[in-house]
């Protein structure tokens, strides 16, 4: 997500408290632990690379991993540590200014188009940035261990999920700089296992007065809240994700170059940037490749089709004759189904076509852009202060994509989760489950 | 509209025929009479203007009066004349390529930044290619008087309301031309009476499932279709529009300062244009003036605010501690009230406020942001053909606005109507009613 | 020019002065008819013209024809009417705001990016105020015709010479405004006559120090001053000027294909551009054709070339194993030859090619670009005050022409004019003559 | 310069060799020694950098340390060992596609702007490119050792020439790279010492023909070329560089707000940019510091000013009272003197004043403005091949700067050099020397 929402409202209970309300003991304890996992498994995304991957920036929307590692100790420092923890001193007084991202009540920031100019601190000293504010962390953690429900632990929570989004950004920022590097360095040495493909087949959601969003039990964002009644009208959307081949087809049809199968901002920009295929595929000796996580390899026409625009989605749903499902219509099908899939803990950071028939692949292939514009839910509420002055500031011109990707960790994703992007993002891992109206 | 739906499903009568299926003969008299009508209306719009008037483009939203003319023309041309009537001949040959705006299926276009560069034809000769289309059309519909049934009919019914949406873009058009040369030249003369303000109040939409959209009997855009059901939340919706004195004190309380009153894109346009109050206010001798289609005067007080952004809009209503109504919201409380107001038929052209008490000011004075995306209706079914090729194509990043404006035609409102911009557009005729939630 | 030099120093003579020194009374009577002329001049060149034709301006180097009619009176009115006859009023007090070129001091202006947008003052307006300020121009004439060493009549040559160099822009200003319309209107009526060419020869120039630039015997603008030393090598000048049929070898050759033909800035220039021909060159059916002030033509084969830039001037000469010559060898090389050629007074407004032998075309075909900069003369003096306050300030990043094009007029032309324009201009009548070491 | 010429022509004898003709044996086993101290020079320059410091480009003109250390390498691999080395296999064919700058005939080359993005090859592995060119360079030096005739010694030469220029260069981008960091580090750790300054004193040239350019004995790049006649009225040249002291009162006199100073382009940049004072000057509590190699320190009032453009050189001047020298008046001063000062060599890396009196500062401070275009001496003669394929092709657009700066290595300086720059550049060490005339 460019940019992420980030507050809980205050009420949220972390996710170990199914119950809501104030937070048990267990939960102060698991936050302890996850605190450790979730900094650790950021450290451990980061061992593919050199320390000049860590500095550059390859397109606006990209920032470099030390940014990534130090702004998400920042949040900690700035939203914990500073005002929880009396003796704490920053390590560097001038880490407030350049790794503060977009919170204007945190203070001033520095030109997110300078990210990738900066080459001091170096990697070392981040690692050390994050070292010194863990240590203080887990000293305040100690502390307070016998006052779960001390609003810390909520904050600690929300710094959590907050360092899950960076991993899935840096996730989909190292790929890209990797992609631009001529030399197409690889993250991942595994080769990537073939798959097989379900036939397509159709869920239908019944005509009705449904319940969407987040219940409260539990963290979420406050843009998944409050839980409200909507209208859907009967539907069936498609038990997998369009696949590469597919896809490729589209292609073959002379998909980008039809005007009518496209929004008439989607075909100007495929004009202008001169689109003819998803980002990262290339023709090599006339057939399509893909650049992945383990370099360029030739296209799995099983596996789902990603890293393509809202626009792309939406014109191949029409080729399709089928339309993109709405947030309410995904999520009332994703409940009937479990969190589960392949996320970048697994540490295979590729979709992959499930050899499964029914309903799948809502969670840990690809995120699914939905028809819905990313708007508040009637009734939202954005929380005070600095954490939450601008919850809802980015809630115009962006889609709402659903599910969570190969490169969201296992505990970020849940069926309530709004991710959302602009019409022609595509660096993320983004793909397509098909709609239509009964 | 920045640039509009146009067409109606093959289904759609004419509003002259409320029970829907075929047009009755009256219809066809009425279409008849309504031509005459609508295109004089036009060219009585161009009165007061002098020949370099017709001429230029003052930005890139704005396209010069002149093009108007043609293009409305061309609509008829292209649409009605050359599938309908044998014998007909163009005028020139080159119009077709000068006067198309965006149908790809209709042929080449010229580019749309060059319209204001476009000397020749001269105005006159465009009034003679108007001349040279109402005859063919007046022998056409003569032809056809005694078969209403005839497929022309609903083309002319459709090619009316297209020209309206003309009148009303010549006229916003005008204004910002106007203001943008130094000698600001005025296009009315008669003086702005004063007027009064209700007292503000709000009326309350009842929570449960509504219907909303067009029903099909009558005409209609295809965006307006199909009548569908929505459940909407209670909520309150505001008697009145935003006036100019409560919009500036918005401005006098650093509105255009405060970034946490601002979506972040919002905040970043009115720094990047610098904007600090809505198009065509200015500072004279320390007080509010407006430019009005009567030149520049000192603020109304009492009059609805207008030429606004989305971003404005949205920003005014958090700092009034409310927020914009959603599509459904307005059209449930506007049912309850006529369509009835000053359009710009009465010559008018300035929202002026109403001292009356009750809801109000649905139409005739300005069109109302809402806080919808502009999408499909659930079930939407574009048309076929170069008129329906793209009805759609305009549904990402812009937002509805309800209502209709002064210089809307008055024929040209209803209820269902849906006007889309998006979030930066200023020229036309916007303002604010606020909502909030019970 | 653009922009252009305007100011004689205070020492400096009219032209009708050869002697130097203050005007004797033979001057006054002659500038008085002049300005007769000169007025007339450029309104007869609007003849062609309808009112539309007045206001556009069709790219940034383009000035709409009612901004040069009104700018040039308002060069009158600023330097010569309001500091020297005291009863005079202006006609209208905004017009000084909208028809300053650039003179700082003169106070604030217009921007130059929106004179195209300006509808009001109407072009009836524009020559009303013409009028007024030639009954206000005359009446003083008149009164100092007895006061011949005035220093009105200074300002009034330079005030002529001025309005010459905006007939000059006018002229390819409107042929740019009517090629940009795809109806490619036609400002002349008359045929172009096919011309013979004569066999390309070479001019020597002697090795030795030459003095070049104004001796200060008549009118000059000051750039031409002082007259000055300079030392130049022998050289060969060619005898005539490239032709069409030369150039078109030049394309067929893959001219504009071949980077090491190319100045770096000039390669990128004609890839971001997309040039492949001079401006106004068209393929019809496969054969070259270009766009006259008569319309659209087969190419002659045998007239000089024109509308490219320095760039391609450049290039082309490098191409032909040659080069273009230095400012110095051009004044020498044309001092020979006498002031005479077809100008803009001719209404004949198109280059050809002349019959003759021997060293031809200096004057009134096409301005020829040098490989000289636009640079100060050694002991170049700036005059003081607005008219003299920027005389160098274009002194970057421009090259040399020397000569006069048949746009220009003919009292207009002389041996020491330099003329300068950046290196990509093209829409000025420029052209090709080639110099070679020996 | 940016970017730099690079031939001599096939007559050029090395500077060991002052009788010109073919190089003697001397010149074999100088150029021998010569190249272990250049490229062992050029690695010394980056012992203050880290790993992260190699990486990034700050700015369009600016390329990456990492990029100057591989792309002088890749110049001798193209120009010296695949055409010379029979045996020498490319240590990654990529390479010679990543670090090719502009030589059009030596293949593709990756994209300037994004030379900062390229994380991989890493600064090891280009140490190790490096190593490998060296050890391959060694063997065949080694091998020619008795044929001091090949002409592999003259491409030699021609190397380390280009590898001084980019020793310069990544001094001036290091500085620049370090700017950027709001953490702002230092480069080097020595403090500068304060100087004092000589009374301002004028010295004379004389009026006539005089010889400048290169007389073809010794090394020089192909512009320097040919030694000819140019006539110089007599003149004056300032003792000595402007002074920051002297600087910051143009700017206390409102020297940047000043239109009549400046060249209109020069105004315009001013005002887009923002400028008020030289790159690198900052208000530090009301008083100015500057950012210099080793880091941000109060003006030292009697240090050369540096890093300014052309446009504020030219401004500078005239507020003086003064011009700019010409390229002839500078060169025909500086013979008289030695080309003698402080050179990157030396360590120092700041210009600083020198109490002497009499003309001093023509070398080692920073390279001075002149207002002279950057043009073809009579008769340049472009090389053949690759290396000379574009000798002449920045020819356009720039000035000429004379002498040479704190970072230019003392072997690269010479009376004939001529370094040129566009007018807005401002990160080199750039200066001004006033110059008047008689």
């Amino acid at each position: 997500m460019t940019p992420h929402t980030l507050v809980a409202p205050p009420s949220a209970a972390p996710s170990s408290s199914p119950q809501g309300g104030a937070p048990g003991s267990r939960d102060a304890v698991a936050l302890r632990r996850a605190y450790d996992q979730v900094r650790a498994q950021t450290e451990l995304l980061c061992d593919p690379l050199v320390t000049e991957d860590f500095v550059v920036s390859s397109m606006p929307d990209v920032s470099p991993t030390k940014w990534h590692l130090a702004h998400t100790s920042w949040f900690f420092e700035t939203f914990v540590l500073t005002p929880h923890l009396r003796q704490y001193q920053p390590l560097n007084a001038k880490y407030a200014f350049l790794f503060n991202s977009y919170y204007v009540q945190a203070g001033e920031r520095h030109c997110r188009a300078q990210r990738g100019l900066v080459t001091r601190p170096t990697v070392q000293e981040v690692f050390a940035y994050r070292a010194w504010v863990d240590d203080a962390m887990r000293f305040l953690m100690d502390t307070l261990a016998s006052d779960p429900a001390h609003e810390v632990w909520s904050l600690v929570e929300i710094g959590l999920h907050h360092e899950q989004q960076h991993q899935e950004l840096l996730v989909a920022d190292i790929k890209h700089v990797f992609f631009t590097n001529p030399m197409r360095p690889a993250y991942l040495t595994s080769a990537l296992a073939p798959a097989g493909v379900a036939e397509q087949g159709w869920q239908r959601i019944e005509e009705g007065v449904h319940e969407i969003g987040h219940d409260g039990n539990g963290f979420h964002f406050d843009n998944e809240a409050p839980r409200h009644r909507t209208y859907v009208a009967a539907a069936d959307l498609a038990h997998r994700l369009v696949t590469n081949a597919e896809y490729a087809e589209f292609i073959a049809d002379g998909g980008y170059h039809s005007a009518p199968l496209w929004l008439s901002a989607g075909f100007a920009t495929v004009n202008d940037l001169q689109w003819t295929a998803p980002l990262y595929w290339e023709r090599v000796a006339d057939s399509w490749h893909e650049f992945t996580m383990a370099g360029l390899h030739p296209l799995d026409p099983n596996a789902p089709v990603t890293h393509l625009s809202h626009y792309e989605a939406d014109a191949y749903a029409r080729w399709a004759g089928a339309r993109l499902p709405t947030e309410p219509e995904w999520e009332v099908a994703s409940r009937l189904h479990p969190v589960a899939g392949r996320f970048v803990d697994s540490g295979i950071l590729h979709p992959s076509a499930n050899a499964g028939s029914g309903p799948q692949q809502f969670f840990g292939d690809v995120w699914q852009w939905t028809q819905s514009a990313y708007l508040p839910y009637p009734g939202y509420k954005p929380a005070g202060g600095a954490l939450g002055e601008y919850n809802g500031k980015f809630m115009s011109d962006q889609w709402i994509l659903r599910g969570a990707s190969c490169a969201t960790p296992a505990s970020h994703a849940r069926h309530t989760y709004r991710n959302f992007f602009p019409s022609d993002a595509r660096w993320q891992f983004t793909g397509i489950r098909l709609a239509r109206n009964v």
